[in-house]
């Protein structure tokens, strides 16, 4: 009883990761009924015979969960079968011209030849990639025509029938995966990807001032573990790969869809996503310096607090405005500048640096802290790198221009970009974030949203000077 | 034509790269064959008739590449075939009661619940490890008796003959997959392990020597280029982790073979593997650090070489020594003694720092630096992470001591160990391989072989200091 208590609740959890799930459960019930019918009506029945229990099997093996996998296998089934049922008659036909003793040797040849060379050929790994399944098919198909021919001699009209059934099943299978509830393979990489810039986001938001109070506030174990499981969240991008692999492979079968064409880069979706993994690497060390026994002194930390927060609010920021750019499919406009203002940090690092704050810090702190600090400028050359590669995806997709839509001279969220010199070496850069538009149709009060940035997005910090020579600075 | 040879040169690729992907080939083609006979021979075509086509079938999905992934699915698919034609014969028995109106429309709510249902709990994550292909098949197998049975009469007959030539089909991929040429998976996962070790131990014995020789030779960019490649090795252990766990779950259905017993804990390969490639990360941030542009000064490095080469090497050793009796099946016995001398190489680095060594160095090169010696000395934590977790494999899978063996008072190779205090804080450990037992089976001289350490080992350093420092420590 407590067992199957305990299946019902996984069933429940599963259908709420991915209500989908449910949806797809029913597809393939609804598509399998359909299909059974083949047998059950009698002029149907009449006209395939035994072989519709093809059409069956083809519904079982080839419905999957996206679009681009449906397609992908009812293309490699239908068109194996198509060519190893061409094969076959051929392999029969020669073999039949060979007399009684010698047509079922000749035929046990040709199969251990086929069957060999294409197993063979499957650990090809472009092959593996894309048509694994086509060539199993294959094997099957030529091996089921070939051997069955030699007993029933309507060979043609064997293959005809065994080809149809299986055209008819997976026609099923792909227009019911299309039109009921589509699930696309494309579509879920790209959210994957946009999950992923905020997962990485949510981390470097939060770390420069959970590192900088770590020792101010005495918290409870409960309150550590908590924070800890926070931080854990960017730990699922670090085993991502085989999954956006997968679905860029299903991706590539998928027709146009949505926002996504025929032809869309997906191998540029591979080329962030590899970027962004190497962030996650990065993070993932910079998480177990913030975890380790040795903290470094409140004392050294406010002294250095200022950019190192802005470094990684900055970084972080970058990459929430990747995720959403990439989610609304717009050039990611604003990004650059946080780039640019997590450089500034850095400039304002480094000078503090020089001017010899750290002589008197302990060498165990000292490696501590600098490692925390040359992982933080790594994340953020990556994260230039990521805006890079995301900015060559954007214009192979032909994302849109997000200042093309904010040019109406009405509309009250217009960019206003003005990188400020303050002393040599910070750029100070303010904007505003120009997503007030759709705001905009709704009243004109100005928003109150905590997206928008109207202040001076670089400072966020909180100490006294900071906050002056934030209102020093007011956007024209 | 062009196209041809790049095909044949692929091929010899994948041949060269894993024979026994060959010999894998041959083994299906001629299953296959065989199976075939099943069509050709009149005795055995009229006992099954067109039924034999299943047990071809059966071959060509169920025979993988190794002997846990066709085991695993082969009794899948028997447990599956009997289990849904159990429950298929009773659902026809159910339909067959309510008329023939009735009939084709019961069959198809029950086609329609057994699938949906099916499909949804492929979706646990337990299942779909362990079990998805028995849920395919169960779904296939239900659905064509079901619905096969409103057509033939003989249900009873149809499913036993089915049930029957996939049992004949799945038992021929099995026995061949045992018997001839076997590739276990769980060797292949044992291996994997050891060549992972191996792969980050080659990083680490030279990274060492490679980081502080960088500036003193003028490195040409073929030399560069070169070096890189070499130390590129270990990025395959990046990715390892769906490589590993699919190796495990195939790993679990098989028999005992060679040295590994039915329940050998193939779960404890899971979690060495996992702490490995959290080695992996450090080691990739580490390789970052060393090809960055900014370069420390020689004459720091000149300061700090010695105890820096000392903690690459040591841990480099340690992993080496972890590859070995992972291949061996014994256990670590001399690693932790150079976990020790890491360590102690630590100690003398902290040491040097203490001492002010820092105080004239550029914050740039401060910041590369130390975050080169603190990636460094994580990689020293995992290492005796990695080393207590296979610890624990090696006692779960009764890996033999190797002590043990050396213990005869004829052989020449006794392990002596001496931690010998040196300084207060610098713990020189010395002791002499026990690898020789085999040697000396071969001949009564000592071997002179690059896996014999009958020096210091902690001494692989070439400063003058240090050399005199190690002739004084002369094994007992």
């Amino acid at each position: 009883m407590e067992k199957v208590r305990e299946i019902m609740r996984e069933g429940r959890r599963v259908a709420k990761e991915d209500p989908r799930r449910v949806v797809h459960s029913f597809k393939v019930g609804l598509v399998l009924a359909l299909v059974s019918s083949f047998y059950y009506y009698q002029p149907l029945y009449d006209s395939f015979g035994v072989n519709a229990m093809w059409a069956v099997m083809t519904v079982v093996v080839v419905f999957e969960f996206s679009v681009g996998a449906t397609l992908g296998k009812g293309l490699n089934r239908v068109g194996a079968t198509l060519f190893a049922g061409a094969l076959g008659i051929g392999a029969h036909h020669l073999a039949s011209k060979s007399g009684s003793t010698g047509e079922p040797i000749l035929l046990a040849i040709f199969v251990f030849i086929q069957a060999a060379v294409s197993t063979f050929v499957r650990f090809f790994p472009r092959v593996k990639a894309r048509y694994d399944y086509s060539l199993l098919i294959f094997i099957l198909t030529f091996a089921l025509i070939s051997v069955s021919g030699f007993r029933e001699d309507q060979v043609l009209m064997l293959t005809h029938k065994r080809v149809s059934t299986v055209i008819i099943g997976g026609l099923c299978c792909v227009l019911v995966s299309i039109f009921v509830c589509p699930v696309w393979a494309g579509q879920d990489l790209h959210l994957l990807l946009a999950s992923n810039f905020e997962k990485l986001s949510l981390f470097l938001l939060d770390f420069g001032d959970k590192y900088c109070e770590a020792e101010e506030n005495d918290d409870t174990k409960e309150v550590v573990d908590k924070r800890k499981r926070n931080f854990d969240n960017y730990k699922s991008v670090l085993n991502s790969k085989s999954n956006e692999e997968s679905l860029a492979n299903f991706a590539k079968w998928e027709p146009g869809h949505g926002q996504f064409k025929f032809r869309h880069p997906w191998k540029h979706y591979l080329a962030v996503g590899e970027l962004i993994r190497q962030c996650a690497y990065r993070i993932h060390s910079l998480n177990s310096y913030y975890n380790s026994d040795i903290q470094v002194s409140i004392d050294i930390k406010k002294k250095l607090g200022e950019p190192l927060r802005r470094m990684s609010s900055e970084a972080g920021k970058a990459m929430k405005e990747m995720s959403n750019s990439l989610k609304k499919m717009t050039k990611p406009s604003s990004s650059n500048l946080h780039v640019q203002n997590a450089r500034s940090a850095i400039k304002s690092l480094t000078n503090l640096l020089d001017s010899g704050i750290l002589k008197e810090v302990e060498p165990q702190e000292l490696i501590s802290l600098l490692t925390a600090i040359s992982l933080l400028i790594d994340i953020i050359n990556l994260t230039e790198k990521i805006l890079e590669s995301l900015h060559e995806l954007a214009s192979a997709a032909k994302f849109k221009s997000k200042t093309a839509k904010s040019e109406k001279p009405n509309a009250k969220s217009i960019v206003s970009v003005q990188p400020t010199k303050y002393h040599d070496d910070h750029v100070v850069t303010i904007f505003e974030d120009d997503d007030t538009s759709k705001h905009n149709n709704r009243s004109n009060e100005v928003p109150i949203d905590e997206e928008h940035e109207t202040k001076c997005v670089s400072c966020n910090h909180t100490s006294p000077r900071d906050v002056v020579e934030c209102d020093n600075v007011s956007p024209k």
